[in-house]
């Protein structure tokens, strides 16, 4: 007999191995999966829908139900019912929204940084002199002489396409239009009429997992709508590496994921202007910020040389480029600024946090964290910039933990552990029935269990605390946090000693990158006058637990500051602020990127940090205060440890 | 009963009423076409293969033969059996060139007016250092870098297209690439190893009858072949007016003109590289000039403005345009670079004409005329140029002359009337039997009527010379130039009342704006001190007989120069030269353009210039001397003409 087929739910990224013939339904219901179903599996209802995208030979073949209750379109689009569809192998499984109950936490609100308005599309309305015998100028150059008269703009251009419809536009609209015009050089459009207040644009920031979007008035400089979605290419892989690998497998793919995400994105625009009643041909602009792989599959550009060292992105600085030619469904002859990248996996996401934050112009020395599946750190000031990435895995954000999930209605996002009586106390997201555990209650409850003793520094859970929730489960010793009669789930709700051991490689990763940037600029953790947690999960976690497993330096807590989503922020001041583009060059330019699978001391510092907080706890004077009881389990041991990983050769 | 169905055939422009029924190769040999047949209408050679694009109905149905005897795809494309198809109504037909027996000549030569080489477009071989660890800028970085380092070129941009494609090419290249650069500005291709040589560019006139084109290496600056065709759109409308009118009957029409015209510049350049074994992808910059008219609809731009009063292009100045938006088969990212225009008929001809001939420098008065179904007219010095246009309409191209016809295997294209016989000597082109008149001939023949007194100074055939060949025909009187026996058409080839009055409107109205021109400036024949004659037929009249005639001021003879196909010269010049793009552009702004339909005076001085050379004998000292004869039969009329019409009321 074979392996399990194992099942992923997405958006949720819920996956398990169940057994051969499980209905999808019974999956769902068996790990906590929010799935709608009124008749309870009657195949009555047609409520229970699923997208399968690939692999679809994966599941059982249509039953007389399905034909019955999907229509033709779903059919063609791999709809199925979760009730009727039975599990043959490994697949993954998308529930739309009308099939989910809750909702998704997608995190959009960032900090606001003040940006002075100088925004690159203006719209001027003209009345041009008529021709005649005596003024027989053509169309073009009257247009170009009433711009130089009425608005003292020199030299505008009009390209090819829209050329050949300005005839028709100026003699129907009796000669007076309304122009827009890009960074004073370029007509994108005109219209019949007075129309200069209808000036939008849109700042997208496209994260692995989810997509952001604000649509901006860019006359007022205002806020006018935002709005978020998963991102559309999580079926075909979770993390950056996994999208890269289904890139390669040929052009194919590149387009289908290009076209998928360049949907998303225009699935939330479409949303933000139909809330606001706003034209999608008045969205002139679209700013764009994303890691490298998703900046370069957002363009249709291949990231197999982001995935292949030395890791060398294809371009680095930022990019123009023609709505009509990405397929966004704003003004087509409007201008998206793809904002400029590092690295390979430091991206436009990570400039525009830069700029948003403000560090690049910072007197002191300054401490930036984005963590996701992959974690951006960048340490410096106005003297100059280190960056580096680590591949910290989606562990945080609930994949390869096995009651992991993304922040969602029903996910627990907050955990505190009685120091007496040993017993959790749990939030959840919408105060609904326990489903899974989210990023932030992660972070919490290890920080939590070593702060009671139920684990050591090393990671391990520990059986002698006489705890009733410590058990053997199938898979090693786990921590019960939900039993099954308070949960949504069918089983309770547990932490595994492997879920320990995904978060120790986690945030070892992460701490590795900053301690080595920290080398680099041959300073230490006192130095650090001002740390920004940035992201969806930045926001959420609690940074004093965060510190306490280790995740970043011991900066004090009120040198820490949430931002949130810094890159959108970052993507809406480059929409708003031509000189905040400029700057985003220069930030680009400046930032010396660290190469850590290039550093010898890499794997030494690693084993250091898997350590909760650390192997060197000289490294955590702030925080070991907080341990004294868990310490005496492992104290003695760390010195025979370190010095013995201190004395490994650098390779 | 109706009219008499009237048939057109292309390319050579005869035409003639026909009785319903008759087949097509039966009208082609009672006009002397050039069709071949080889079993004389038997249905059973298939070479008498004939084109009708448009009103296919106004021919019989098709028969079992035509089925049989043309392909699938000819059936498809209008082709019929002339012998087989017959006339119901009035239509224009196209004999495909592997129809006809001679060929037609098309003018592509023209002056060779020296110029400094500095292509926009430079290839440079570039070898890149591999991306490593310690190494990891981007691709396009490290394109940028190397170019600066080994070039000394700063900021050379890559398109979004290109850039998809520059990743794999680097690597499958080993880092060896050459790189095409556009202006010193940016990157229009690269491709692997060493290509620096294979840099080609066509140059391009479309003349409204007539598609020249030339080949030229781009570092060198040669030229590498030439060749030319008939405007494809000529079916569409022999003259600019009825081009126009077709392309405002819709979108549709527009875009069929625009692609046909493309079609044709694609041709040639297909011929040429074909000849020559040259890539299209390495033919990277394309120079167009054409009249207004043409230049509007080779880009898809509507020319209906320039057909209406005031006559308004829809840009002058020059545009670029990236191939592939055109269809034009070079390098799809190669530019296109489309000469400035004056006003709705002086067009971008006219301005490389002028940049070609240099008038805009000379220190004298010079005078550049291009004849053709429009005549432009230029005047002026280093100091100011003054230009207009006149519709002399198609007469001097062979239209509505009984027997005219382009210049063509067979066609007469000079002629001498002994002064005392008062026969006629013609010589037809590679000597074929005589088929019909064009224009160089058409003028000869008025010319030596008047010296021979065989016509008088307000252009009647006059019969009191005992000429032999002067008789009464169907139409009115008439000279026959080639009895029937000697001749390839059917009937005798005669010289027609109505000709010479086609002619008389047509050669006033050139003179009329020479002379309006001459008015405006404030000068005298005798202020020109070089004149040039450029296009196909100013190649080939005499310009001697063409002054007898009174086409044009009363130039001495030693300061005229034919200068040929000088458009043609001027874009080739442009696509040489930088500075000659923008010489161009300033003569473009340096240009006054005078609109004669708004001057009082035209009608007057139109109604003057109808008479050979012109009712003020007084404007052609010189050319009098040679007309002693015929100045008896009208000179004292001449004046009391002259009084009245110079007494007349300028409205």
């Amino acid at each position: 007999m074979g392996e399990m087929p194992e099942v992923i739910f997405q958006p949720e990224g819920k996956h398990r191995r169940v057994t051969h013939g499980t209905t999808v339904l019974e999956a769902a219901k068996l790990m906590g999966v929010d799935l709608t179903s009124i008749c309870g599996g009657q195949s009555s209802c047609g409520k229970c829908k699923i997208i399968v995208e690939t692999r679809r030979d994966n599941l059982t073949s249509y039953t007389e139900a399905e034909r019955r209750l999907l229509s033709e379109n779903e059919l063609k689009k791999g709809y199925r019912l979760a009730c009727n569809a039975k599990i043959i192998d490994s697949i993954v499984i998308t529930i739309p929204s009308e099939s989910q109950r809750g909702h998704q936490r997608l995190q959009v609100e960032g900090i606001e940084t003040p940006v002075k308005l100088n925004a690159l599309v203006k719209k001027v309305t003209l009345t041009l002199p008529k021709p005649s015998l005596e003024d027989q100028t053509a169309d073009v150059e009257r247009l170009q002489k009433t711009l130089e008269k009425q608005y003292g703009l020199y030299d505008i251009q009009i390209g090819y396409d829209l050329l050949r419809k300005l005839p028709q536009t100026l003699r129907e609209s009796e000669w007076k239009i309304t122009v827009s015009i890009w960074n004073n050089q370029k007509i994108i459009d005109f219209e019949t009429g007075a129309m200069a207040d209808d000036n939008y644009g849109f700042a997208v920031d496209i994260g692995t997992t989810k997509i952001a979007g604000y649509l901006i008035d860019l006359n007022k400089g205002t806020l006018i709508s935002k709005g978020a979605l998963m991102n559309p290419q999580v079926p075909f892989g979770e993390d950056i590496l996994s999208r890269i690998s289904y890139a390669m497998e040929g052009d194919e793919s590149l387009r289908e994921l290009q076209e998928i995400v360049v949907k998303g994105v225009n699935q939330i625009l479409t949303e933000v202007c139909n809330q606001t009643a706003i034209s999608h041909n008045h969205v002139y602009e679209t700013t764009i910020v994303g890691n490298t792989a998703m900046h370069h599959l957002f363009m249709g550009i291949s990231p197999k040389f982001v995935g292949l060292s030395p890791y060398t992105p294809v371009i680095q600085k930022s990019i123009n480029i023609k709505a009509s030619k990405l397929g966004l469904k704003m003004n087509p002859r409007g201008n998206v600024h793809v904002l400029p990248v590092v690295a390979g996996f430091v991206g436009a996401d990570c400039v525009a946090a830069i700029l948003a934050t403000e560090i690049y112009k910072s007197s002191d020395i300054c401490f930036l964290i984005d963590i996701g599946t992959n974690t951006e750190i960048v340490i410096g000031s106005k003297d100059g910039l280190v960056a580096t990435s680590c591949a910290s895995g989606p562990a945080f954000e609930g994949a390869h933990i096995k009651y992991g999930m993304r922040a969602q209605t029903g996910s627990i996002e907050k955990i505190w552990i009685n120091p007496n009586t040993l017993e959790p106390k749990c939030l959840t997201i919408d105060d609904d029935k326990p489903r899974g555990i989210c990023g932030s209650a992660i972070v919490d409850v290890l920080a939590e269990m070593l702060k009671t003793g139920l684990m050591d520094t090393a990671g391990k859970i520990l059986t002698d605390t006489n705890c009733h929730r410590i058990r053997e489960g199938p898979d090693n010793l786990e921590y019960v946090l939900v039993w099954k009669e308070e949960a949504a789930t069918e089983d309770d709700i547990v932490i595994v000693q492997s879920d320990i051991r995904e978060i120790q490689k986690a945030k070892a990763a992460i701490y590795t990158g900053a301690s080595i940037l920290m080398k680099k600029l041959d300073i230490t953790v006192d130095d650090i006058n001002k740390a920004f947690i940035a992201g969806a999960f930045g926001t959420y976690i609690d940074p004093a637990n965060a510190k306490i497993i280790g995740m970043f330096p011991d900066i004090p807590i009120d040198k820490i500051v949430q931002v949130g989503n810094a890159a959108g922020t970052g993507a809406r001041m480059a929409l708003l602020s031509k000189d905040a583009r400029n700057t985003a060059g220069k930030i680009q330019k400046k930032i010396q990127y660290v190469e850590l699978a290039n550093d010898p001391k890499f794997h030494r510092e690693y084993l250091k940090a898997l350590y909760f907080p650390h192997l060197d706890l000289d490294c955590f004077p702030r925080t070991i205060k907080l341990l004294r009881k868990t310490l005496f389990h492992v104290a003695p041991n760390h010195q025979t440890v370190l010095k013995g990983i201190n004395k490994m050769k650098l390779s």
